[in-house]
């Protein structure tokens, strides 16, 4: 038995737990269902209420998550039932999909439920880019695990380069993938970071670029090599995926700094990436990084860096709009230098870009970044 | 000196001959308008007309192409001496990056500029998402070369998986990337597939697939390896990397098959990596795949696979106009399948997305493709 071989039986112990796991809690709902209705009376499904006024901002975890309100769904009307036979459905497809050791999107499992129960289901109430998807959020929070151990995929997006060595368990094999070979193209991180894959980095800490163009300048620089780090992008918001990885860092102990633009989009992917977001709060910790740091772009540094002065753009409605609404919210507006930061566009109504960074020198970028880590120049 | 130094040797000549040419191409630029300036006249420069009226369907190349209308921009005007500045700027500053090596992007090209040229520069001008970015496609079109011998970056996207091994020159190193050993994520097509990076690929053909979620799908039952064939994804609209690497690709005689929604955004996607599209015509024959073939899914499919019958969606009013427009196009009204299918669409007012294929058996999709390349069932 060679050490790939050996790999992939501990992998497979590991997953079979976690399929195991995820089998009877499904197999639970059912049974659960059964006796109800054994016992006449109507089946029933509970789950966590999913609104605003059930998000809390957790002080211990440092992240936003649901509070304690629950929902008890039930068989009292047409649209109830109909809904209700949905739920039922996709926890069926599910198991199914887990048992043939298949994944599908949720656009997949759309058709499949369409084929099942016929034209009566209303095209739009599986729409794959709706992160609000009910019906599979509904048993996310109901049976406490995540979509992908349902075999669902997502959205992927966002790359990674640095020494990283991933072993992807995949159609029966075991592939290495060494981050700091991958060229000019990157490891693209894929919907499940979770399942049948493992890690290992002796990266230092890992940077967050928002845009993908950042990240090819830092590649071409190998700031990676130089600085011993994991640089990473998003591609903007940042996927289901990325935001996992990002997690299962921050538990290796790697310090996390983001690198934004200084903008309304900016703000929301490094909040997001922290904290969660008001829609996905239901997500909770697994899925928010409140050790990230934000290195910048920031109003300060318009002060601090001379030639950036003629590189501000004017803010617009969305980025006063955002700055306003965020200094609202308490678990910023306790922090004094992200306080003067919004007020600072506020007041300026101006914002600045990371690419700006590089308007007198493509390169200037990486010393930057490593200016601000050394002399822990960041917000938190 | 072993193989892969050897091949870095030589791939390095290759370079510096393609590096040469443009540096020249944009002296030569330089030195003309200097000559036009010592002899007492203003300074001119000659781009390809790109209007619809200058728009041909090639027959010879079977792609849409500019046509032989020029336009000779001159100093006349304030206006048009702000924006003949601005294109000499982006020669100076495309110049600089390649004697730097080193890439930007179109936002980093316009914080350059914006730096050099001060406050006067319209920031919305360089938008990078703008496809239609007039001062580099003058350059481009004027120069008869292509924005990333220019250095500069465009948006990537869309992933490869299969018997294809990749020898990327990147930072002074070669890494070598196999596509058979990419596990769940594939290799991300770059932003440049011409420079600095060959492909050696032993597949019988290519099979592009619209979607990822599909892509994930054939990757997962390894589709690239019981077919020895390449599975791409341009990820919806292919970039402009996807389709240099799917020219290449046909350059190297593989038949190039497309497996697509049925609806306007389907047909857009193949038809842009066919013949080009009316917007993108400036690129020519390097940027279209005109062997390219549409495999599915297709409205006769419909008829075939009774399982799809319940699967359909109503077509919306964007497909049905979509419908109408393709059978003004001469080069697609000459084929008596392709005028068929969209007639059932204006028909019947039905759609169908390539998803509805896994409404019965998650796996059926290989199967389909298969049997319609085995048996010739394809559109061209």
């Amino acid at each position: 038995m060679n050490v790939s071989e050996a790999y992939g039986i501990l992998m497979g112990k590991v997953i079979l737990m976690t399929e195991k796991v995820v089998k009877e809690k499904l197999e639970g709902l059912g049974k659960r269902m059964i006796k109800e209705i054994e016992k006449n009376e109507g089946p029933t499904f509970e789950t966590v209420l999913r609104t605003k006024s059930n998000t809390i901002f957790d002080e211990s975890e440092g992240c936003l998550r649901t509070g304690d309100k629950t929902e008890t769904r039930k068989f009292l009307s047409v649209a109830q039932a109909k809904t209700f036979m949905q739920t039922v459905a996709v926890a069926a497809k599910t198991k199914k999909f887990i048992s043939e050791d298949l994944h599908a999107s949720i656009r997949s499992l759309f058709y499949q439920l369409k084929f099942t129960l016929g034209e009566d289901i209303d095209e739009d109430m599986f729409a794959e880019q709706s992160e609000s998807n009910a019906l599979i959020e509904d048993l996310e929070v109901a049976l406490g695990i995540k979509r992908e151990d349902l075999h669902l995929t997502t959205e992927r997006k966002g790359t990674v380069a640095g020494p990283i060595i991933i072993k992807d368990k995949f159609g029966g094999e075991v592939n290495t993938i060494d981050g700091t070979a991958m060229g000019r193209s990157g490891w693209g991180i894929p919907s499940d970071v979770d399942n049948d894959i493992e890690f290992k980095t002796t990266a230092d800490y890992v940077l967050v670029v928002e845009k993908d163009a950042m990240w090819q300048r830092l590649n071409e620089d190998k700031f990676w090599k130089k600085e011993n780090c994991l640089v990473i992008t998003p591609k903007g918001q940042a996927s289901r995926g990325t935001r996992r990885l990002l997690r299962k860092l921050a538990d290796k102990k790697l310090p996390i700094y983001c690198f934004m633009d200084c903008d309304a989009w900016g703000w929301y992917i490094y909040w997001t990436i922290k904290t969660g977001s008001m829609n996905l709060a239901y997500l909770g910790h697994d899925f928010a990084v409140p050790e990230a740091r934000f290195l910048g772009v920031s109003m300060k540094d318009i002060r601090e860096f001379e030639f950036l002065q003629k590189l501000t753009i004017t803010a617009k409605e969305v980025d006063v709009k955002r700055a306003e609404e965020m200094l609202e919210y308490p678990w910023i507006s306790r922090h004094a230098d992200w306080v003067a930061e919004l007020k600072e566009v506020l007041k300026t109504k101006k914002k600045i870009e990371q690419d700006a960074l590089q308007g007198e020198r493509l390169t200037f970028v990486g010393e930057y970044i490593k200016d601000k880590i050394a002399k822990k120049k960041w917000m938190s």
